[in-house]
């Protein structure tokens, strides 16, 4: 395996010794070689879309169309322009069903309809069939090249099957056994292997089938497949008539994608697929400006609390120095609570129907880690301030409104993301900013309360 | 598929009608039956140990077997004291080497040494050796049972192999080629089944393979295995030797797992492997308390900003009302950030030779954000206070400090996970709380150093 690495690369292509390139390039894995192509683009200066046009041609036909789809979309349409219609049908007959479905999703019209126009029929309807699936759901991620066997097959039959089609499928190694094209149950190649050839298909077959409907969701996909262990997952239509198949590999990338996502939401990000060195400024501050907005304009509920007890700050500006204390910790102490429920029913450990027995075991939680949190702050704030007057009352004061504050904080946390779920609302929403932003205004609300109830305003 | 659900196995159990619950049952996937297991025990009532056990035992050994593998830790516990020797056997010999080892991770130690004694020597042997790998590593979640051929065997052999031994490995659709223990290659039982009998499997071997060493971390090796996208990926010693490997079901869990465990981390919450509702009051405290804790205290100096600042405030208590909005902005700004960067640098899109990049592109978004939200925030103080005295300069004072604050914390969210990575920390710890506890300090003493020289204090 001797790796090429970004310089050498560069120095060979520089003088067009292109069939060491080749040699090396064949080598290589293509997921490594499309990285490569693509840190070589990003240098720039001697490395242009003459030369990633050329370093392609060099690759062997399989190993090109595989690279190609390792790549990112800007390389490729590069590439689909710089290809003759011969080249583009060659790239394009030897991808996978679904991959050339993702390609196109990200192309600009006039370049999909010149992938099309250089497709087979044939294959230009399953595509067509694909991309007309709503966004993240199962059908658009499937593939439709799965191999099936007639239930009435022998196992013969079945093995000369695989051996003829199975390089232009996707996985041979679970089939898939149908009636009259409705899905009857799941068969491996192992289970065929050990079988007598004579054996009927059928017999084999294993007929307690997990199997997703074409519009379930690409999050609930994920959870079949990580719950039931599963290599390839079938597709069905309304009629359970099998329409395609989706893979391990294309689950690890749902699973992958929808963690980001979720961790873009649950910190005020609307989520963006692309990646964030290629995002242009403006669109970062696009999805980043309208919950900033929504949440600074909430800030002015805990402002005019504030403007409320004027006269109290007046007489006493030392008890503004707790309000950010309380107003962190009660914002951490939801934050906590929301991300483990938000992050509990994603995992499917937590339902709805658990609501109460959350909501206690929260309070719970809030009254020991207040009781603690509220001891060392006494302790801290009387160490602190021990010189100013009637210091004793305010920290008495600042201690009961933390454990209110905890209290009130954790509640929130953990009821918000469950009403959001009950209501079809996505759950990350209910998170860190917006749990804050309210706990802000109770807990301001609260401090402000005891304060001129103990210090005798 | 007649699935049975909890009333109705309730009720069976209860009538002791075991043909019928057996019928039922053998038509499930054990992932269920594990499910409706675990569901029926946390019913209580009529439904205990004893309950437990003889459904269990009317299971056959293959599926008693896998829907074993599939429950939680507490009812295996149950199960494993319930049975005798030689069904403790029957079970942990149909088990797969790994999920035997997860088992015996969850046991205390006598349970263990029972499983062990009722273990053949060999694979005693073989779970001595994996349980000795660090936690999270690639060792300590692979599986020993893999199918591997000699380069010079004939594909005839090759397949003889597969079919009298791959029933009872975990993969047998990519097998390993070797020549003296030593990793050659890779093959597919694909390649295999097309080939002609007599041809040397050398000939057919992909030896450009991906391999992973022994002591790599499991969120590497998923990265691994979301590049290639492969379905198994074999461990080598560090004499290139395999040892093992680790197929997909595992890297699905491992990348659940990491997920769960950046979300706690990102809110200040110690990972904590159990699920929630499983989790006792006492555990929880003890995952939240510390972070809280630090950060109550870390809040001590905004606290003595604001104290230092006594005569502003009483002056001007006004000046309060927009301390909570400018100190949750500033957090919320920081904590976009440093979720991009962490969420980044976890996909391995940010490396941290982009530093400069990031930083600037940063600043930048930051300059646009913080622009359009002083500006409707100019006008949201303006239209609030219309009647207070000076408020033009107080809104100017406020939006200055407000555009400095959300710099300040834009650069700050995306320099702290950077350096993180840098000193080999978890770059998750460096996310909203800890972002907004710093910046809070930070934005306080902007605002009160633009206020008290905008308006003459």
């Amino acid at each position: 395996m001797d790796k090429i690495d970004k310089m050498k690369a560069a120095i060979l292509i520089k003088h067009r010794a292109l069939v060491q390139l080749k040699n090396a390039l064949q080598e290589m894995n293509p997921a490594d070689i499309a990285q490569l192509l693509g840190e070589l683009m990003g240098q720039g200066d001697d490395f242009g879309e003459k030369e990633l046009t050329l370093i392609f041609r060099v690759l062997s036909k399989e190993l090109a169309a595989e690279t190609f789809a390792y790549m990112d979309s800007d390389l490729q349409m590069i590439l689909i322009n710089a290809f003759s219609d011969r080249e583009l049908k060659a790239v394009i007959d030897e991808l996978f069903l679904d991959d050339t479905v993702d390609i196109i999703e990200e192309m600009p019209a006039n370049v999909v309809s010149r992938i099309l126009k250089n497709t087979d029929p044939d294959r230009r309807k399953q595509i067509n069939e694909l991309l007309n699936y709503p966004e993240d759901s199962a059908g658009s991620i499937m593939t439709t090249e799965f191999v099936f066997f007639h239930k009435g097959d022998t196992v013969k039959e079945a093995i000369d099957r695989v051996r003829s089609i199975g390089l232009v499928k996707e996985t041979v190694y679970t089939c898939y056994v149908t009636e009259q094209r409705q899905l009857v149950g799941t068969v491996t190649l192992l289970d065929l292997l050990v079988a007598d050839d004579d054996k009927i298909v059928e017999e084999l077959t294993d007929t307690n089938v997990i199997c997703v409907g074409t519009h379930e969701d690409q999050e609930s996909v994920a959870h079949t497949f990580a719950k039931y262990d599963l290599p390839a997952l079938p597709v069905v239509d309304t009629e359970n008539r099998i329409v395609g198949i989706i893979t391990y590999d294309d689950v690890i990338d749902v699973i992958r994608e929808e963690n980001t996502e979720d961790i873009s939401v649950m910190n005020a990000v609307v989520p963006n697929e692309d990646s964030y060195l290629k995002t242009g400024v403006f669109k970062h501050v696009k999805s980043r400006i309208g919950w900033l907005l929504v949440l600074m304009i909430s800030a002015t509920f805990t402002g005019l609390i504030t403007n409320h007890f004027e006269a109290q700050i007046a007489a006493l500006p030392l008890l503004v120095s707790f309000i950010s204390m309380l107003t962190d910790t009660g914002g951490n102490c939801g934050s906590q609570s929301s991300a483990m429920i938000i992050q509990g029913m994603a995992m499917d450990e937590i339902h709805l129907k658990d609501f109460w027995k959350v909501l206690f075991k929260e309070l719970r939680i809030a009254l020991v880690c207040s009781f603690i949190l509220a001891v060392v702050n006494f302790v801290r704030i009387v160490l602190i301030y021990r010189n100013e007057e009637g210091i004793l009352m305010i920290a008495t004061a600042v201690c009961v409104a933390l454990v209110a504050t905890v209290c009130l904080a954790k509640v929130i946390g953990c009821i918000l993301p469950m009403v959001a779920k009950k209501i079809h609302v996505d759950p990350a929403v209910m998170s860190a900013p917006l749990v804050t932003t309210i706990v802000d205004c109770g807990s301001t609300l609260i401090y402000f309360s005891v304060a001129t109830h103990l210090l005798d305003f």
